[in-house]
């Protein structure tokens, strides 16, 4: 696959333009492009161009854009991953993977079983980093869309605040019946919908309660239970399936 | 939860046994589990028992078995996941997760762009080693099966010896338009599927050509491309939410 490299003030075909340091270092360092090199270029908001590197000099660099190109397809159905931030590392591969799977947003939280506390969370670099992984997974997984990612905030804000048609709470198969098949099977593909996976304690029985107050819908992944790293990757490919959704 | 422990002689309500030493030590030293306790046992074949640890001294326990217990529930398709083995420790976690998933084996091998070959896992203890994974995972999700975790082969092999009336083969995007959902959504669930998932590097076409001509079918995962290590977790959530099989 030919080197994809993320350019936000790309803007048409024919355009000379200056790399950010960042993506400069990597096309430079890690992937070793010289002058001459053919790459393929994404605004991150869905366009794609091919492209060759037009200069390189001291950790600078510029792209020539060339042709519009066709990246990987986005989704029908537009998805919002509200996800519990994990124990030390684990919200990266989370971020990672709905990245890969199409998400649209991240909306980061703590909640009542969170191992963290959102002071501890805004005072780090957290949210950057979560963006940086945002970018790189665009990249490796073929999108041309770079996915927003929400600062960190509580639960109950995204419990407040999730405007889409469809509200999902993923939760323990002991604390409901209903799965995403048949929960979603029998339902026609929504424009969006909301996703929110607990932390590894899982939620409250209030949690449950508020959310199911503000209209979300409590379902399950199947009848085991899942790693609270693996629900948001479950639970995306689930509802995909069911909608028939690449 | 309340602790589960894997005692593959268990057989009968009233009887008294001798953990292993590994379940001995897990429940003592982990668990912190004392005489009296209350446990779960599992044969790792289905069954389950309410119990209590009846004795516990230096590094040995036994457990005497109450009323037969309800496990979390089996899949209705007997799931098969071939995957090839990983760098580094990845597999480990494509082990665990497919265990939480519901599958009845794991077949890992090798293939022609492995990062590994067979001689080299023939002669270190990684089959051992995903043994007690399987072992680990079923405990956590509550299953009372451990699936069986076939030592490595080559992949030339899985293709040769795969019983199953589906078989399929998870592509990159660029190599079919035939997704899950497509594949799948209008066929009844069969009685037995296997899955077979490739290493970073992909599929060569030969491999892909030599699977067809035994019969599998080519599908892809959504139109982006994923990492190595959650193929499995993606394929196997897909066809469930495809067959409504919990």
């Amino acid at each position: 696959m030919t080197a994809r490299v993320f350019a936000p003030d790309a803007e048409a075909s024919g355009q000379v333009l200056a790399l950010s340091r960042d993506e400069a270092a990597h096309a430079g360092r890690v992937l070793r492009l010289r002058v001459g090199d053919p790459v393929r270029v994404f605004d991150g908001r869905g366009r794609e161009w091919t492209a060759a590197i037009a200069a390189a000099s001291a950790g600078r660099m510029s792209v020539a854009l060339g042709p519009a190109a066709m990246p990987a397809p986005e989704t029908r159905v537009r998805y919002t991953l509200a996800a519990a931030v994990l124990k030390g590392d684990a919200t990266d591969d989370v971020i990672r993977d709905a990245v890969m799977m199409g998400v649209a947003r991240v909306r980061p939280f703590v909640s009542a079983r969170a191992e963290t506390r959102l002071a501890a969370l805004q005072r780090g670099s957290r949210h950057e980093r979560w963006q940086r992984i945002a970018v790189a997974s665009a990249k490796q997984c073929g999108r041309a869309v770079v996915p927003a990612i929400d600062p960190p905030a509580e639960f109950a804000q995204v419990v407040a605040d999730a405007p889409d048609p469809v509200r999902l709470v993923l939760v323990e198969p002991a604390q409901t019946a209903g799965g995403v098949p048949a929960a979603l099977g029998a339902v026609a593909a929504p424009e969006a919908v909301t996703l929110a996976v607990g932390p590894e304690g899982g939620w409250t029985d209030e949690e449950i309660r508020a959310a199911g107050a503000a209209g979300w819908t409590a379902v399950r992944l199947g009848a085991r239970t899942l790693r609270a790293s693996t629900m948001a990757l479950v639970a995306l490919a689930a509802c995909q399936a069911v909608w028939a959704d690449e």
